[in-house]
């Protein structure tokens, strides 16, 4: 089956997109990534709306990107942080590849914006596509790809 | 400083998402990657409105992250073919990974949609991040983010 001939529908690009596919969202899991857990803090960083706010941070929630875990500060009520769950974290390569990609070409005159080291050697990271067997990382040109056993002719 | 101190506005994952953080421009650019490259083609396949297609496909030409080439069928006008830049390729790890977290949380029972693998040994392909200096593939654990020289400090 040619690509052109595969329906979209079940496209896991666009499986994801359904999920996380609008800019709040994945901005909200860049400030999660980087530790910002609670409510007022995304709300002050992110200059969102309340509203919109609790609407992203429910849906994250109910699919199991983010999980909530109970706090409380003295003289306050019990109030909910928001955590990456291993399915939230397994959209990291995501995030890095968008920082990867805005620290190419919409850099900042000063330098990165985001310095991403690691924490062993000192080193830079990036990411790659790289083989599974042999670790080479790979250009698409080094890369066939086309419509799998789940892919479904388009209708 | 602390990334809670950092301004969001030069974030460069944000920067990315100025740009292609539209469901649409991505799955376009996704359709790019596997080979399409005609107006009735992407139209077709993804089902988009001429007026929402036309704008998206401008849009990402205007960029520079697709350009055009003209091509002309014998009886008809010249039209225009699209076609990835550089900078529309370094977007392929964005898609690889979307891709790769789709496959993995929602699957198609029939398995993978889009089979991707390494053209000289036929290993399947995955996104990973890594040291830039010993190549090894890192948990978010591993890595040390912080903001970097060109953060601002929010206002």
């Amino acid at each position: 089956m040619e690509w052109l001939e595969a329906s979209t529908e079940n496209c896991p690009v666009q499986r994801t997109l359904d999920v996380v596919g609008e800019k709040w969202m994945l901005l909200i899991l860049r400030d999660t990534a980087n530790g910002v857990r609670r409510f007022d803090d995304f709300r002050r960083h992110m200059g969102l709306s309340e509203a919109v706010l609790s609407d992203r941070l429910r849906k994250l929630t109910a699919v199991g990107i983010l999980r909530t875990v109970p706090y409380q500060e003295q003289g306050s009520r019990v109030r909910n942080e928001y955590r990456l769950t291993r399915k939230g974290w397994d959209l990291w390569p995501v995030l890095v590849a968008l920082r990867q990609w805005g620290e190419s070409y919409a850099p900042d005159p000063e330098g990165p914006v985001l310095d991403m080291r690691h924490a062993d050697c000192g080193a830079e990271v990036r990411v790659v596509v790289e083989c599974v067997q042999d670790h080479t990382a790979l250009a698409p040109k080094d890369v066939h790809a086309q419509p799998g056993p789940g892919a479904r002719r388009r209708a």
